[in-house]
């Protein structure tokens, strides 16, 4: 190392919650690579990335301080010929702190408390954590760094406070997860920061994904002039490398991954989800429900980009409303992407269930009633199939029907994991369109024809839906932004579908309450993201 | 009023979350009583009795701050001739409070800002609330008089602060869930608070169910010695006073409801939450499938106590693994309770799906595919009645069940509300047996057979779990006190057991994700109270 040049290498890991010794192992390993291929000075690991993140209420099963200690104590005596920067849980008597320890020859030679604790939206961190107070700022030759973690970066105190202690780079240490739109938001703050405290800074975040999350990287760094040098790609763990220099806090050619458009960027997430979801739970393969229509279509190209397609079975449940062409085209799309595929019709079922019900229906109209108990059959099959070859079912409803309620609780619902469950529909199509430039997988029918859930004769999703191109802002502005019912219209939709639409995510909270988790891709998902009662009257609000 | 004696009425009231309107009807009707028949000086309500408890994230919505403003105003105008202290959520600028407002003659007299928010278990507060610093006591005649909320007054500043700011009675806004052995912990607190600061307490409660929680009342207070002078009923609404003096804080004969047992109460908090689910939903009755089991035999004396027999539909659908009593001993108690009763067979239904999947089982064993097969027709079976009909589904498991997975998911887990979620399997026994003391409506042989999911020949929970009295502890050891396994074989109990019981635990997290809500009954019930990953990796810890 010379005197003012200073390389920090970001290992941009995808931990494993719990996983404490199975992390330590990659976070040796990324320690290794950065001293001996990229001869790194200093190897920064994400927020939390010994045990994993969130770990929610893992923090306080009795056995993980023990746990963590030792870990700990493994990589301080073995990461050597190289400074660690470690995020961990720290268990101070009956308080727990969002940690770092920094490692330096066998001793940890500074540490830091996480002092801005974030508790909205997916984040609990009062739940468990307290709030340090103190800067962290450690000296390497004649170069002093701080230390801070996450959300400290997004406001003022922390970045100013290591400045005033000496930093002149500072590393923040992060578990970031995506949602779109979210990078240009770090990296205009990491600017704005940097600028206003003339500190070269490194954020460094994990990929991977953990339930409702999906981890994004795209580890970056800025100089002291808040220009961007680095930028890691998305949804691949790696280690990267930026070099800083006293002077400008940058040298060398910037390395920049240049940014993917949304739907990539979206698609590249869900399929990072997927992949993370069944492999780490252990299934051999996943199963899907393939309708023919769009989002099992858009699901299916996702569990094949995720697994394989032979990792993949696609089984279609034909009934006496499914169009011949839907049975088509899902066969189609599975050939195309070597996916196994089956029909089981489930007319007979269907009749016999019907036949016990007739006591008890007498002579009422068929109703929800007999189109629900379609789905309920199909999703039985699928998880008899779930429960006899161990694949997972994914459910392949979108967030505009797990919005309005436009699925079956225990039928299309059914499922492990959620691909699209935050996945608006005008995005399904405009995913599935994307994907398809990708090679041509989804066929072109699937995209054009009016959807439609096909349990009734002629059915169509518009039927007792708005137009999607008007559902889905609603929703957006209902959900996302927290909108009244009056600060909708005024947004310019029609009173009577702004009523027609709050009133259905109202009613449907107890149906969401039951879905499958899927990973969170907006601004606002269903599940922990938006935390609502079920039995509630709020009408107007 | 005399110079020296303040009658307070602590207004025990059930509100329901975010209706603002009817909270504060039921405020002003609690206050007429309060005034005219009781003669009170003053009225206390609840914790946020205006919006409910919890709100979670309907605190966030845009319209919310308006529409509590605007019944705030009407209860200052119309609450006349008493002093009221009323809970609410106070929006200043960007920041919520947990607030209490003190409305006397037409104003706004005081104001209190909840300064110890809880963050854990079922609490979500920091995720809303910033916390208040400063004391709130308010004059009436020549008494004194001091506000805080609830957490406030398990730890020693806010009691102490009200005190030295001159208070003479403390006035305890709750919004405090139902669990067992909680009243004790409640007046243990409030004597030991009152000695210490010389200071009589009052502590009022709301009572109802609300999903995951249900509030018990049992509204409560202490004079300065610490001495209880008044204990309200447990799981009814109503107005209570007491009397206090300048010297002693007490005057009168003090009015305290006898403790029930533990099965008493956890059998009406049941009963309590049971009843307000189905109604606040707007559901005409409650559908069960009824086994001739344990678990399915209390869920339908509770629904029947809940509702009303009349209200109540059980199912009995019965298999080729049926036994003949265990139709028998449903039908029996359906009569005793007045309960509607049918039989639908599945068998048909069974065999024509088994023959759909055939082709694809082709000769593998019989195994749990075929066992939840079953499980999955019944449940949808009772939602096609649901769809129909239009009463809720309420599911049977219980909390034994519910952790180590012995239970069919989108089977026997279907329905919108679980009563026995929470209540272990032993308990269960316990709670049958107490509720026959009450009328003898649960047939005996329901009690002393064997437990078996009845899903194959000569099946028994005790093929594949340990005995219930050796299970249940484990799971409590486990899941309530977050032992480690290690911890847990030293409370006596086999490793084998012990690790098998955790394991299952910690696999079936995926199921209970999509589990009914429950009403908490224990020290840490599934769902809100306790947030584990599903993908994780966490062995022995």
């Amino acid at each position: 190392m010379g005197e003012s040049s200073l390389r920090i290498a970001l290992a941009q890991l995808n931990v494993w919650v719990g996983d404490i010794e199975g992390n330590a192992r990659q976070m040796m390993e990324a320690a290794a690579t950065a001293r001996d291929r990229d001869h790194a000075d200093i190897v920064a690991f994400p927020e939390m990335a010994l045990l994993g993140y969130p770990p929610d209420d893992l923090l306080l099963r009795r056995g993980l301080p023990d746990a963590i200690e030792s870990a700990l104590a493994l990589l301080t005596e073995q990461l050597t010929g190289i400074t660690a920067v470690v995020g961990y849980p720290e268990y101070a008597g009956e308080d727990i702190y969002n940690a770092a320890a920094v490692i330096s020859d066998g001793e940890r030679v500074a540490h830091y408390r996480k002092q801005c604790l974030p508790n909205y939206g997916v984040f609990d961190e009062r739940r468990h954590y307290r709030s340090g107070d103190a800067p962290c700022v450690f000296e390497l030759g004649k170069r002093r760094i701080g230390v801070t973690i996450c959300e400290d970066i997004w406001e003022q105190g922390p970045a100013a406070q290591a400045k005033a202690a000496g930093a002149e780079v500072l590393i923040n240490l992060n578990a970031s997860p995506f949602h779109v739109e979210k990078q240009g938001e770090r990296e205009g703050l990491l600017a704005q920061r940097a600028k206003a405290n003339d500190l070269a800074i490194c954020y460094v975040n994990c990929v991977g994904g953990q339930d409702e999350l999906v981890f994004d990287g795209r580890s970056c760094a800025v100089d002291r002039s808040g220009q961007l040098t680095l930028r890691a790609p998305a949804f691949e763990s790696g280690v990267f490398c930026v070099d800083t220099q006293a002077q400008s806090g940058t040298q060398g050619t910037p390395s920049i991954v240049a940014e993917e458009s949304d739907e990539a960027l979206i698609y590249d997430a869900l399929v990072r989800a997927t992949r993370d979801y069944v492999d780490r739970n252990g299934f051999p393969g996943a199963l899907i429900g393939a309708s023919g229509g769009i989002d099992s279509a858009l699901a299916m190209a996702i569990a094949a980009d995720a697994l394989g397609g032979d990792r993949v079975w696609a089984v279609s449940m034909p009934s006496r409303y499914t169009a011949d062409i839907s049975n088509v085209d899902a066969a189609d799309q599975a050939e195309r992407m070597g996916v196994h595929y089956d029909e089981l019709p489930i007319e007979d079922g269907f009749s016999a269930l019907l036949n016990t019900l007739a006591p008890l229906f007498g002579d009422r109209e068929p109703d929800t009633a007999e189109e629900n108990l379609q789905s309920r059959i199909r999703g039985a099959l699928l998880m008899s199939l779930s429960n006899k070859f161990g694949h997972v079912v994914l459910a392949t409803g979108n967030k505009s029907e797990m919005a309005v309620g436009y699925a079956t609780l225990y039928g299309d619902m059914c499922g492990g994991f959620a691909p699209l469950k935050d996945v608006y529909k005008t995005w399904v199509y405009r995913l599935a369109k994307f994907r398809n430039t990708r090679g041509d997988v989804i066929p072109e029918r699937v995209i054009t024809r009016p959807p439609s859930a096909e349990l009734r004769d002629d059915q169509a999703d518009t039927d007792t839906l708005p137009e999607y191109d008007v559902l889905d802002p609603i929703i957006e502005a209902y959900v996302e932004d927290g909108e009244s019912i009056e600060g909708i219209c005024a947004r310019g939709f029609a009173e009577d579908d702004v009523r027609q639409v709050a009133g259905l995510i109202r009613r449907n909270e107890y149906k969401r309450r039951q879905a499958a988790p899927g990973p969170k891709v907006t601004r606002r998902a269903f599940g922990r993201d938006r935390r609502y009662p079920i039995t509630a009257v709020y009408g107007d609000l």
